[in-house]
This record gives structure tokens, C-alpha cells and sequence, in this order.
């Protein structure tokens, strides 16, 4: 079976986000004075096959720990989508 | 009311993706055989109030058009929740 994952990697809360703060400051600079906070990660989109759906849960935890998140600076959380 | 907007933006299907190529690439030769393709693009969480839900679509889409995303070679989507 095809599924397709879409992940998000955040900073840490914890941490500083430059690229975050760089955006927040942009569009209060634009007018947008509502804009509170804004943070910058990543998101990837996989395609992968796998047997059943907690087989790609599985598959794709385990990629985030050993290549696409830093643990040290970044969180993630996915979802698996039938495809 | 605060609401709470995650945007993701990601280069256009029919552009070349070498980050996400080379994302595939990597989860291949490190052995999850199983991922077909990979596509990275940018995750984007911004805190801001506005009167009402619809009002904070509005504003987070003026955002994605004249600063977050860029056009020619990105797609963007977002989700609004409550705080």
C-alpha cells in the first residue's frame, strides 16, 4: 500500500528561532500588527509503500530520528494519509 | 481572540525539488527502500489575533502572498486554529 506522509520539524520552544523572529518582525513592519509570534521549520512530504499503516508510522519515526529532525534543536509530529 | 495559523509552503509539483531529492536519496541508501520521493518546503506557525476566524484567514493569506511564500515557486496552505 501507498502512503504519504506530511511531517513537521520545529525548533524547540525552548530555543530561539531566528528565522521566526526575522518573519514576526517583517510583517508587523507590513502592517500586520496582529501577528503576535511566528516560528520556521520545515515540513516534508514522503511517499513511501509499506504494509499497513502503522508499518509507514514506523518507517517514518524512524527516519525522523536518524535523518530528517536534529533532535538537539528541532521537534516533529507526522501524519500518515492513505494514498 | 488569538488564533493560531500552520502554513505549509512547498515548491510547486511541477518544479524540480534537489532538497527533497536528496532527502530520498539519503532515506534510500540508508536503507528504507520503501520511500518513492520526498518533497521539502517550509512550515510556518504564526500567533495573532484578529476579530474572528474568517478575519484571520483573510490576514494569513494576505501574509502567504506578499511575504511568506514566493509565487513563481511556491504553493502554500494553511489550517487556523483557535487558542
Amino acid at each position: 500500500m501507498n502512503f504519504r506522509a506530511e511531517i513537521d520539524i520545529m525548533p524547540h520552544k525552548e530555543l530561539l528561532d531566528p528565522q521566526g523572529r526575522a518573519v514576526a518582525h517583517g510583517l508587523q513592519k507590513m502592517n500586520f500588527e496582529s501577528v503576535a509570534d511566528a516560528r520556521v521549520g520545515k515540513h516534508i512530504t514522503l511517499k513511501l509503500s509499506a504494509a499497513s499503516k502503522e508499518e509507514a508510522a514506523a518507517q517514518v519515526e524512524s527516519a525522523c530520528k536518524k535523518l530528517l529532525a536534529n533532535p538537539i534543536m528541532e521537534g516533529y509530529q507526522f501524519e500518515i494519509v492513505s494514498e
